[in-house]
């Protein structure tokens, strides 16, 4: 008997709001083309494990002491990366370094959500910006997009008005959409908040439209762009989120950050990456000339296939999106139903994995020829 | 001019509550004697390093895939460990595990904290318990200690059934005092609570006293065991917390954990770590060895040294513990100033770090002779 099965979960004396609830996951399943998490299928060179290997051994060598609590090394190294890439001169303290995204994302919310503070969303967009939101117990306020899943800058605006929001998320490239923004609209959208304006970027390198960060200088008490290595940088197994923001805007995260929250492996591996950046970003031109070829392809199927500015598309219309999601499954090709009635996701794999998505996807269409229609 | 510096941190829209709040943090200066956060002095071996490199660089070469969510063989292992020194058969499905213990805390607050709810601890005691516990809104109780630092079990129950709190924390070993609690006032104060009860152990590998761990089976719904591996393991830069309850309580923090949020290299690197844990756990007899040399060297001093089953130990009575701080730390020597009145807390280093340590201290006593009373 295992110790402690005496007790379930509904004994136990959790909140009210969780009861009932069930774990965030995508499914963690083993076949032969996963495409189902945006995950850069590119693995990193030898030469940057060889080097990861080696920072992390000699950082290693000092793994009984705590790290560098506020990971300014690393910082300064993302601070001159997305100053090469936006021509924003950032320097370390414009920039926070946490394990993921969600960390970020998470620590902004202590900082500037919580009970009794609200946070718009343009949804369909990432799902953990709800779950954060409610896990800081922040009210959730969702606004629609347009039926081609654009934002619609006018009623933003007048959402924004009307709402009020602490805390407001502009997603470009969206996911699980894919289509970005223009600056001027992000603009546009600030100016009209009095909250801060989280600009989750997470996608900026597939896309060509330039980066929020342009707007830090002229909004420093609301503009913060939040950025992820996962992608771009096929670091996803490392956990590297970050912002770039004022730096009065980071010195309101140390208030809340948990102290030590960066180890010496994230920052020493998380370095090294960096320093193979321009190598492992070779990977972005060759996975948007592949999502064309995939995009082009699926609507030659006769599939609508939403306008993609990030490293996968979201695709229909299926009469059954779950069922179809499993017949893709069936054939080794594990894609995200992302809840979006109608469409799935794929991200833009390797040459192989997206010969193999398409092959798939011409008999899957073949079998429910009749069930699939074009809006 | 620095981009956004446009704007300080008071134009911001913070959180009513964090406005003029401080960011957490001991020191980080280079001294020759870095006594103050509780590290063990002992660098891994190179064994360890060698596997721990080539562990992670193994795992290196999948860090484009986002790592296993609910990191199964890292909690195998470190059930495996538990249930070794405590002997009790505790499996995976016992144990959690996140970046450092703190987060570990921060998920407890998540599920069984927040609004309108109580956290009751017994000061001074870890100071990130009301920390985290705010962080988390949920309301902080202070309780208080004897004179001489322990719990005073008769009052801590008036407390309980007073307060009713949601979650109740007791520290054994207490940080920063150093005392713990035998198990049968651990139970007692269990039967009390209707709340859960966080035993924090993060030190528990230096003291004798059997472990809380003995309590899960009998109270699955309510008794969670804290542990880390920054202390007896060697690891605090690699941080790794986690905690042993009933697999029902998993269950709970499953509900608000950030997705993926254990990196691949922090799921290699503790595995490795663990993989060499009969070795580097021999530091621990090493180290309770001096921290008996230190205590009886300081209190021939004529200091009062509180009694520690910890690897550190809290000393005075000062009549002015920050300015004794500033002459040991002139000495090279960087205590910690805990804000008790009168004490400073010293970790047990290197066996030079502790000559050096009372070296000085006899320094400091021979300048200050008429300043130190005993209590």
């Amino acid at each position: 008997m295992t110790i402690g099965a005496g007790a379930k979960l509904s004994d136990l004396p959790l909140r009210e709001d969780l009861v009932g609830r069930s774990p965030y996951g995508a499914p963690q399943l083993a076949v032969p083309v996963q495409i189902n998490t945006n995950e850069n299928p590119f693995p990193p060179s030898e030469a940057l494990v060889a080097d990861l290997a080696a920072s992390v051994a000699a950082a290693a060598v000092g793994l009984n002491r705590y790290p560098d609590r506020d990971a300014v090394q690393l910082r300064r190294e993302l601070a001159g990366y997305l100053a090469r890439v936006s021509g924003v001169p950032l320097l370390a303290e414009n920039v926070w370094a946490a394990n993921g995204s969600n960390e970020i994302l998470q620590q902004l919310l202590q900082a500037f959500g919580g009970p009794g503070r609200t946070a718009v969303g343009f949804e369909p967009s990432y799902s953990m910006h709800p779950i954060i939101s409610t896990g800081t117990r922040t009210t959730w306020l969702p606004a629609p997009r347009l039926a081609d899943f654009s934002v619609d800058v006018p009623a933003a605006l007048q959402v924004i008005r009307e709402h009020d929001p602490d805390v407001l998320f502009v997603t470009s490239p969206n996911n699980p959409t894919g289509g970005s923004l223009e600056l001027s609209d992000i603009r546009e959208l600030v100016g009209a908040a009095r909250g801060i304006v989280v600009v989750d970027e997470a996608y900026a390198e597939f896309s060509e439209r330039p980066s929020a960060i342009a707007l830090i200088d002229e909004f420093p008490a609301q503009v913060v762009v939040v950025r992820t290595m996962s992608k771009a940088f096929a670091f996803a197994g490392g956990r590297l989120g970050y912002l770039a923001a004022s730096p009065a805007m980071i010195d309101a995260l140390l208030l809340v950050r948990l102290p030590y929250h960066l180890s010496v492996l994230t920052q020493a591996a998380a370095i090294a990456a960096l320093r193979h950046g321009d190598d492992t970003l070779g990977s972005v031109a060759r996975l948007v000339g592949e999502r064309k070829r995939v995009a082009a392809e699926l609507t030659r199927m006769g599939l609508t296939v939403v306008p993609s500015d990030a490293n996968f598309v979201l695709f229909g219309v299926f009469d059954d999106a779950p069922a179809t999601w499993q017949r893709y499954l069936d054939e080794g090709v594990l894609l995200r139903d992302v809840g979006i009635p109608g469409y799935l996701r794929a991200t833009i794999g390797t040459e192989s994995d997206n010969d193999r998505f398409l092959q798939v996807s011409r008999s899957v269409l073949g079998a429910a020829r009749g069930s699939v229609e074009k809006v």
